[in-house]
């Protein structure tokens, strides 16, 4: 017989499909499978039984996580793989599912009205009928503040790390993160240059977070946390300010007047760092930067992603005078921009 | 700068938001992008305003369509791809959509429960809190009961057409598709095989959908449709009976009872069919077939898939005498059982 003899039908029912192995993966993640079997491999009754899942349920839900390759079965017990030992048990420093339980308990549901913003132009998430900033809702309840910071570090870890080793940080003495979240750039740039001091800035909520997390890494003596309302407040003067999916948070003339706040705050010679999904020029290949620009129509009242010919345009037009592109990890680049 | 360093946090967070990517196309099946552009190419302005997108929304849509590989834009127009102009434009007898629709309607809204699925063990469709059989409340509606067909004519295309040509038809006369919905495996079957007669079998309301679709296919010389419930009413004696994405909506003893009362109607030496998503006997490499024994968890009480050794065992033991198993196309087999 012939194997495949229509490949493309295939593949258009397996993306249209695409939901179900990704709401498994998120409800994986919810459940907490990885995190139990970090422990050691076990057998299905006793997974079924420790992770409360019903007998109906639980050899399939396994088996696909298998078939997917998040998990191995070998002599009739469960174990993680090597990546999702380190990326999905929570009690590791390197995991990264807060993205993917922010996905399961919000992004997923709102996405369900992706249509209905496609035809209005509109937000379809917590704030869908409320006023105000798009994050007021969201920091406003403790618990989803929380689950949100947790998944801005999930998503930037690799992109913090490619910038923390490449950005020509050696002729900088101070920077300032700005939108800093938990802290995750602020840090990894502090742990791989040791000759820098930083601030992170955020809302006052963001706080207690932040110190946290900087203190589990013992940087406390050289990052500090900044409050501030960027729309509000002028940023702090340093050498270099990053922002890292910040920007593609708001429309355009908010998009130009962060980066002009920035040029006003950094020393003459300074640099900004911009990076998130950038999409890349031609808006043919960069899928996922495309779909984080979807995911800002779904999540924001005029949030949206853009080219790096559009953010160096907009670094011009506000006075900086040598703007690049650099490709750091997967979807991300940085845009940098020196004053 | 090193590429992509970490490919698999980048794979886990690419299926996480997997969903991104799936009800993207789900909508644009929904506001029939691929009909429209079947017509003819156009430009990004244009497009907008005959779907009714908003500007906001329209050129990140249509981009991530492109860099998706389901739209190309040549000259600043947009076109179909040959595979979406074949299988997603509403007006050829070619569309495979139906399925997606349906995904797109119900399937992508139950998937939201699906940790609830696994903790109950419960279908968490329309039926969740109601009683009878899962087809009641589908059937109850013509609008859902005609999207549900559709889909299932989608789902089965190329399976079908595979079952056509490589069954062993030259030595049968006569056959019943028995959960026929619009009847696309009889007629493919019958297009096939000019010596062959056929009934297609399904409960009364599928009478007229059914004869509608084979009579476009000019085929009502040698189809027949046949009311019945096959849990209450005999099947039609014939040489061969076919079940395509029929056994796996029911549970164990369902399955059994389906497969004793196709032995008992066949002819001697005739031959049951049974195709769907079979599973891989190491139940470690068709995903999809594993994925969609979740989809019957959401959408039936007692579903599931199974492996093509689980599907013989069962044939064995009703008393079919020769069992073999036979890939079709994807993730589909079909498995035969000689009486």
């Amino acid at each position: 017989m012939t194997e495949n003899a229509d490949p493309s039908s295939e593949h258009i029912m397996q993306v249209g499909l695409g939901f179900w192995a990704s709401k498994t993966l998120l409800s994986a993640v919810e459940i907490e499978v990885f995190t139990e079997l970090a422990k050691r491999a076990e057998d299905l009754a006793t997974l079924q039984s420790r992770l409360g899942i019903h007998p109906r349920a639980g050899r399939d839900f396994f088996d696909t996580l298998v078939a997917l390759g998040f998990l191995r079965r070998v002599d009739g017990k469960y174990a993680n793989t090597p990546a999702t030992d380190l990326y999905l048990d929570k009690h590791k420093p390197t995991y990264i599912g807060g993205m993917l339980e922010m996905a399961n308990q919000r992004l997923y549901a709102h996405w369900s009205h992706l249509t209905e913003a496609l035809r209005t132009g509109k937000q379809q998430n917590e704030s869908k009928d409320a006023t105000g900033t798009p994050f007021e809702a969201l920091y406003a309840d403790p618990a989803r503040l929380k689950t949100f910071l947790a998944a801005m570090t999930g998503i930037s870890r690799g992109g913090n790390q490619a910038i923390a080793e490449k950005a020509p940080w050696g002729q900088y003495r101070t920077f300032a993160d700005v939108g800093t979240a938990q802290g995750d750039l602020a840090v990894q740039i502090a742990l791989a240059n040791g000759h820098l001091r930083g601030f992170g800035y955020d809302l006052p909520e963001v706080g207690p977070i932040f110190e946290e997390y900087v203190e589990q890494h013992a940087l406390s003596g050289r990052l500090t946390f900044h409050p501030g309302n960027f729309f509000e407040d002028p940023l702090p003067r340093v050498d270099v300010i990053t922002m890292g999916h910040i920007l593609h948070d708001w429309n355009l003339e908010e998009k130009k007047m962060l980066l002009r706040k920035t040029y006003d705050a950094l020393n003459p010679g300074g640099a900004v760092v911009i990076y998130e999904t950038i999409i890349d020029d031609g808006r043919s290949q960069n899928a996922f930067g495309l779909l984080m620009s979807l995911n800002m129509l779904v999540e924001t009242p005029g949030g949206f992603d853009y080219t790096g010919q559009d953010c160096m345009a907009w670094m011009k037009e506000v006075g900086f005078r040598a703007t690049s592109v650099h490709h750091l990890v997967g979807s991300e680049s940085m845009v940098v921009g020196i004053k």
